[in-house]
């Protein structure tokens, strides 16, 4: 076996890159203030979100940005209303981010063609600044992650998260952010727990809050690498009814965090310890570390995610797959 | 064994009530159109749901019959954002729409509450006219289910639904619902349809469109009756990374309308028959049928569901499992 064909080899390398990823970002940082300045000038009334995959998880985070620090109404787009549908609805003071690593995907071209169209201010978010995402779009922001190359999105996903965090709040605390990545990653812990799931045919991912989308991202990147069926639910839909479907036997990932979120999520938690349930717990406090000391909670998904990244990875080569390789998968732009 | 003990007498009773339900709460158009003229009068520039498990599939129902029927943005409120985190945003010239079948879920409640505090217009959709949040809110919209006792809804599932058309576009097409729900229960092939997954421990749905409710709700309902692994995903979604984990071992429940969201289907149905899946479609064309004739597409939700329903019921019970005490799971509000 060559190097290059040694499975997971792209995905690793990628989850590595992060920390160097987030400290270039930052060092475009005035790049995105300038797209910033020009959003403050509109006033958006309301802002929209329009994603798929990974990109969409960094949507939902983005989400929660403008609803809790810019206090402003937000929602996910459904594109097909735009596209399938047809719809076009007076949009003169929304403004639209539309998120996509790659910038090719026909369908958010339309949806975000159709938004402008109709009055919206459109920004594209994306790693690829001659795509036909960011052509279509009045403005964009270059996540400058570099080529990625695995088809599971690992450091365009982090890089989408920070620059939205700069785009919508600015950087303050950000700064700490690629050493604690750093730090993060240095941990094992991950790896160890990818053990414990080797014969785990599904798995429930579950947090609160700005963390909500970390449970998201971290099932998808199961389901594309490892192939269990992992499914993510807010720690209070939780316990509206698909906590039947858990007891001993469906391992339980939570990502608890030090801020409010995860204080929110002590009822679910105990509800979950009645049913037997195997929790393991991502977060500094205990369970798999995630080193985040002085970063402010609104941050901490870009850190949260990344041991599961490991994990995911990791899981995939125990059971025998290459998460460089998902079956039906393809990247939509590929560089090799 | 008494009758009143027989597994799965509570849900299969509600299940077949739908037809009157659905009669009972067209006979009441009139009080709900008395609240939609008073939206009228506000026209609200951006719609806001906020609602949790099973109505929250019919706020996102609602989210389309707003995005393509009213031609507005819309968005589903992260209650946490209001609550955990006490966003108080500008909400002047927004509507917001809270579904619940009880009524009497605090953490609704008080975003509501904190939402007509922010200048929100505010509506209730509630199967309880003296429950804590119709009393919250400004407008209350009764959906007239009668009490539902079984521990996973259905009667009020598709009168939410009913009520939202009702709420938001109005009684046009309505009028042949109940008929067709009669004929659609009156079918057998979702009830030999649970034979086939008698097995099965994970399963997934998926539509698109107006349809997508229908694929988020049938998962919930089979989870919680039969403990099995369903996961929902767009059609569009699907494309996006899960459709890895999906392989002939992994059945797949495509809810295929005949307007454009089934239409749109194409490309993802012959991408997951590719992949060997075992495909089982629901809807009028082929598959379990579904009775719709001169039903418009966006009235279609409320008919598909109805042998979804039966088929959760009918696989709790194969499974020797009571679909009536779904474990770990209690209602709101229980009447005995």
């Amino acid at each position: 076996m060559t190097e290059r064909d040694e499975p997971g080899r792209l995905m690793i390398a990628e989850i590595g890159e992060q920390p160097e990823v987030l400290a270039r970002l930052l060092d475009h940082r005035d790049e995105i203030a300038a797209v910033r300045a020009r959003l403050a000038q509109h006033e958006p009334r309301f802002v929209l979100f329009a994603a798929r995959g990974t990109s969409d998880h960094a949507a939902l985070y983005g989400k929660y940005l403008v609803e809790v620090d810019l206090a402003k109404p937000a929602g996910l787009v459904s594109p097909s209303t735009l596209t399938v549908y047809g719809s076009r609805p007076d949009l003169s003071g929304v403004l639209m981010i539309a998120v996509s690593q790659s910038g090719g995907s026909p369908d958010l071209v339309d949806s975000l063609t159709a938004a402008r169209s109709c009055g919206a201010l459109t920004v594209a978010v994306t790693n690829a600044p001659s795509s036909p995402l960011a052509s279509a779009a009045e403005l964009h922001v270059d996540i400058h992650a570099g080529a990625e190359r695995a088809v599971a999105a690992t450091k365009s996903y982090t890089a989408q998260l920070l620059a939205l965090h700069l785009l919508l709040v600015g950087d303050d605390g950000a700064e700490l952010l690629p050493e604690r990545a750093a730090a993060t990653l240095a941990g094992s812990a991950a790896v160890q727990l990818a053990s414990r799931y080797r014969f785990a045919d599904r798995l429930i991912t579950t947090a609160r809050g700005y963390s909500y989308a970390t449970a998201r991202e971290a099932a998808l990147k199961l389901m594309e690498t490892s192939y269990l069926s992992a499914q993510a639910f807010s720690a209070a839909d939780l316990l509206h009814g698909p906590l039947a479907m858990i007891d001993s036997g469906v391992p339980v990932i939570a990502v608890v965090s030090p801020g409010r979120g995860g204080h929110a999520m002590t009822q679910a938690l105990d509800r979950l310890s009645d049913t037997g349930a195997d929790i393991a717990r991502i977060g500094p406090v205990d369970g798999v570390p995630v080193v985040s000391d002085d970063v402010p909670e609104r941050l901490l998904p870009i850190l949260e995610i990344l041991p599961l990244q490991q994990l995911a990875w990791r899981l995939a080569l125990d059971r025998g797959t290459d998460p460089d390789r998902p079956r039906g998968l393809r990247k939509v732009t590929s560089t090799w």
